[in-house]
C-alpha cells in the first residue's frame, strides 16, 4: 500500500468516463466537490477537463498511480465500467495502491451476488467496498439520478454527503440512502430494472392497442402526454410521448413505425427474474416482461409464425376512442401497480433473506426521482409506506382502493385485446396476479393432487395438521405421510 | 480400482433403494436381467428381496464393495439417490471401486450443469458417466418409465439394451434413446417436468373455470373423463379426473376441496425457467406456471389480500356448460400445444450451445409413453417432426390447424375468466405467446425507442442496415451509432 500524497486534494475520484462516468463527474464537480479523473484511454480525461472544465475543480491524472496519488484520504473512488470481468481488473489494479479505510465504489450494474462476493475480499483487506446503484441515464448521471448505495455504515459516512449532493431531490430530499450492508445497492437497483421492463411492457401493450383501434402514432403520443398530466405522470409516459410522436426526418414518417420490433436487454431483468425464483418470491409480472423481449427478438420463431399463424386481424369493430382511452389508462396504472408489488416483495424477502435490514418506505422514497422509473405513483408508494411496513404493496389503501376502482376497466382492456388478437402478456399476467391475489381459493389444490396421484409428493389438508398422502393405485385410501 | 471378483454375475446394479430405486430394480429383474441391490440402510434391500423376490434374479450386497463385487464388467451401476451433494458422495465413495469403462448412471433429477462436470470429471478418470432423466413416477419405474440418458456412445452400448428393456414401449418401439453426450438426458428431463408444470397448470384453470361455471368436482371429473377418450387424451388428464372423482372417507366432500391449495415444487420447474433465460429462449408459459405455484404458496401475500381485493365474484350468469366445455377443452389442448413448442424450442437451442445434436423428432418419440407428459397430443407431434427439422412445433401442418381451429374458443374462455375474475395465468399467458408469435409487428419497436431515449442503447431500422440513435435530449436528429 502507498502512502497519500501531499498534493492530495480531490475529494472524490472517478475511473472509466465513458458517457455515465463523463455526466457522473461532471455532476460532483457542479456540486463543488474537487474530481479527480482516470480512463484507460487518456483522451477521455482530456476531452472532459477541456470541454467542461470551467464546471468545477477536475484533477486529471494520466496514471492509476497520480490518480490515486491526488485523492483526500480515506481515498472515494467511483469505478464507471462495464459491469463484469472489466470491474474486478479495476479492482485488482487499484487495491495495492490503497490504504486501509480507503472506499471502493461500483457504480455499474453489477449482479449483488458479486457485490457480495468483491465487498468480503476488500473487507479482509481493510477496504471498504460499496455497490451503488445509479439510474437516470445520462441524463440523471449528469443532472441528478437516483443513488442505491449498498456497504459498510463506514463507508457511507464518508460517501453518503458526496452522492447525497450528486442525486435528484424530493422537497429537499435527497434520492439516495444507504440501503444496507454489501449487495443491498445493487439487489435494489436490479428490482428498479426489473421493475422498469414491465413498466415498459405495458407502455407498449398499450400503445399497440391503441395502434390496433386506428390511432395513429401522434395521436398516441397525445394521449401518454395527457396522462403524463395525472396519475400515470412518470418519465416514461413522458419519453413515450416524446418518442411516439418522433418523426423520421428522411421518410416522414414516424420513426416508431421504422425502429425494428426487436427488444434487446442487457441481463439486470433476465437477473430479476432468476433471482426471484431463487428467493421463491413470485415476480410473473416481470418474467412476461423479459420474456416478451425475447419473443420478438426470436427472429427465427418469428420469421417463421408471423403472418402465418391463424387469428383475428386486430380489428376492434366501432370502437368508443375516449373510453378505450380511458379503459387504457386504468390498466396501465394498475399493470404499474402490479410491478412494483412484486419488485418490492423481492426487496423485502431478500432482504430478510440475506440480513439486510432494507426500509422499502427508502426505497420508495428514493425511487421518486432521478431514476427511469420515476412516477407519481412512487410518491404515493413512498407515503403509503411511510412509518409502517406492509406486507404487500397491494394493501396500502389508496392502492387498493386505485386497484378497486380500475380492474373493471382493466378487464376490458384484456378482454377488447384477447378478443381482437393483440397480444397483451403483460396486462393479462398482472391481472391474472391479482386476481390470485384476490382468491379466497385456488386451483393449486389439484396440482397438489396430482402431485401426489404420480409422484406420492403428499398434500397438506385445510381441515387437519400434517402430510397425508392417498393410495391412488391401491385401494384409494388416505394414510398419513410423516 | 479393483479388479472385478470371479463370482460377479450381474448384469446391472442400484444404489438407492427408495420408492424409485426400489422400482426401476423390479422392473430391471422383471426384464430378465440380473440386479445387484445396494442401499446405505441396509434394511430396504433386505425389504426388496423378501417382499419381490421372485419377481427376478436379484444380488443382495451388505456394503458398497460387495456390491460393486458383484456386477459383471463393464459394470453397469444406476445410482438413485436425491439430486444434490448426495449424489458427489456415493459417486466418491463409488469411484475408487470401479474399473476403466465402467458406467455410473445418475437416474435422478440433478442439474445439467451438475452432470456435465460430473461426467468430465469421470471422464478424465476413464469412467463413463450417464445422466439420465426418468420419468413416469413409481408405477413407470417399475411398469415401464420414459428414460432420457445422456453420456458417451461407448456407455450407451453397453447401458442401452438394458434401460431400453425396462422402458414403457410404444408399438414395439421403447421410450427411451440416446439423447447427446453429458448433460443432454438431464436437460430434457428438466424440460420434460417444466412442460408438465405448465400442462398441469392449465388443468388447473380448466377445473376452476369450471368450479366457478358451477361444476362440481364430480361433475368437473366426468369432463376430464370424456376429454381423456379424444384430443386431449394423456396421463394427466386421466389422473386429473382420478383426483377429481376422490371423495374424502371421513367428511364425504370432494378430496381436492379439502387439500390446502398451496402448490409445492422441487426445482425442476425453476430450473426450466432459469436456464430458458440464460439461453434466450422465450418460455413464458414454463415460466408463468412456475411462478403461479409460489403465488400460491405465498401465504404473506394471499394472508392480506385473499378476500381482500376488489374484483368480481367469478359469478358467469347464465353459462351454456356444453359450450363452455367445448371451449374449454379448445384452450387446454392450445395451452399444452404452446407450453410443448416452448419447451422443444429450448432443447433445440440447448442442443446447439452445447453441441449435443439432440433430435427433437427423438424427444416426442420417447415422450409418448411413460412418462408424465404422455399424451395422444405427443404421438402427433411425434409424427410431425419425423424426418423434418422444423424451426418451430406451431408451424407443423396439423398443430398450426389445430391451434387455428381452436383459438377462437381459446379467447373466448380467456375473456370470460379474466370478465369473472378467475385467475388464468396459463391460459391466458400461453394465448398472448400464440398472438405474440402471430404478429407481424410487435411494439417492441417502441421498447427499443424508449431504451434509446433513456440509455443512448440505440436502434435499428427496418429500412436501413446499421445502428441509429436519435439525440433526444438535442435538436432530435438520428445520428448513426456504428
Amino acid at each position: 500500500m502507498s502512502t497519500s500524497s501531499p498534493e492530495a486534494r480531490a475529494d472524490i475520484g472517478v475511473t472509466g468516463l465513458a458517457v455515465m462516468g463523463r455526466n457522473l463527474a461532471r455532476n460532483f464537480a457542479r456540486k463543488g466537490h474537487t474530481v479527480a479523473l482516470h480512463n484507460r484511454t487518456q483522451s477521455r480525461v482530456d476531452d472532459l477537463v477541456k470541454e467542461f472544465g470551467d464546471e468545477g475543480d477536475f484533477v486529471p491524472s494520466t496514471s492509476l498511480e497520480e490518480f490515486v496519488g491526488s485523492l483526500k484520504t480515506p481515498r472515494t473512488i467511483v469505478i464507471m465500467v462495464k459491469a463484469g470481468a472489466g470491474t474486478d481488473a479495476v479492482i485488482d489494479e487499484l487495491t495495492p495502491l490503497l490504504d486501509e479505510g480507503d472506499i471502493l465504489v461500483d457504480g455499474g450494474n453489477a449482479h449483488f451476488e458479486d457485490t457480495r462476493r468483491r465487498e468480503k475480499d476488500l473487507r479482509e483487506k481493510g477496504l471498504n467496498f460499496v455497490g451503488a446503484g445509479i439510474s437516470g441515464g445520462e441524463v440523471g448521471a449528469l443532472e441528478g439520478p437516483s443513488i442505491m448505495p449498498g456497504g459498510s455504515d463506514e463507508a457511507y459516512r464518508t460517501l453518503g454527503p458526496i452522492l447525497e449532493s450528486a442525486a435528484a431531490h424530493v422537497d429537499g430530499e435527497p434520492c439516495c440512502a444507504h440501503l444496507g450492508p454489501d449487495g443491498a445497492g445493487h439487489f435494489v437497483k436490479m428490482v428498479h430494472n426489473g421493475i422498469e421492463y414491465a413498466d415498459m411492457q405495458a407502455i407498449a401493450e398499450v400503445y399497440d392497442v391503441l395502434s390496433a383501434a386506428g390511432f395513429t402514432a401522434q395521436e398516441a403520443s397525445d394521449v401518454f402526454r395527457r396522462w403524463n398530466e395525472g396519475d400515470l405522470e412518470s418519465f416514461l409516459v413522458e419519453i413515450t410521448a416524446d418518442v411516439l410522436a418522433q418523426v423520421d426526418a428522411g421518410t416522414g414518417r414516424p420513426l416508431v413505425e421504422l425502429i425494428r420490433d426487436e427488444a434487446e436487454q442487457k441481463g439486470t431483468g433476465r437477473w430479476t427474474v432468476q433471482i426471484a425464483l431463487d428467493l421463491g418470491v413470485p415476480a410473473p409480472v416481470i418474467g412476461d416482461a423479459v420474456f416478451a423481449r425475447s419473443l420478438s427478438g426470436d427472429q427465427e420463431l418469428r420469421g417463421a409464425t408471423g403472418g402465418v399463424l391463424v387469428g383475428p386481424d386486430r380489428a376492434m369493430g366501432d370502437v368508443d376512442r375516449d373510453a378505450l382511452v380511458d379503459d387504457l389508462g386504468a390498466a396501465l396504472w394498475c399493470a404499474k401497480v402490479m410491478a412494483y408489488a412484486q419488485g418490492l416483495a423481492m426487496i423485502r424477502k431478500a432482504s430478510a433473506e440475506y440480513d439486510w435490514d432494507v426500509d422499502v418506505a427508502t426505497v420508495a422514497r428514493i425511487w421518486r426521482d432521478g431514476c427511469i422509473i420515476r412516477a407519481r405513483l412512487l410518491k404515493q408508494i413512498s407515503d403509503e409506506y411511510a412509518g409502517q411496513n406492509l406486507p404487500t404493496l397491494l394493501v396500502a389503501p389508496s392502492i387498493k382502493d386505485g386497484l378497486g376502482e380500475r380492474q373493471e376497466a382493466w378487464r376490458r382492456v384484456v378482454a377488447t385485446a384477447v378478443t381482437a388478437g393483440v397480444p397483451v402478456p403483460g396486462l393479462s399476467g398482472s391481472l391474472a396476479s391479482y386476481d390470485t391475489a384476490r382468491a379466497t381459493r385456488l386451483p393449486a389444490a389439484l396440482v397438489q393432487g396430482l402431485r401426489d396421484d404420480f409422484g406420492a409428493h403428499t398434500y397438506r389438508r385445510t381441515d387437519k395438521e400434517g402430510s397425508f398422502h392417498t393410495l391412488w393405485s391401491g385401494d384409494r385410501s388416505e394414510v398419513s405421510a410423516d
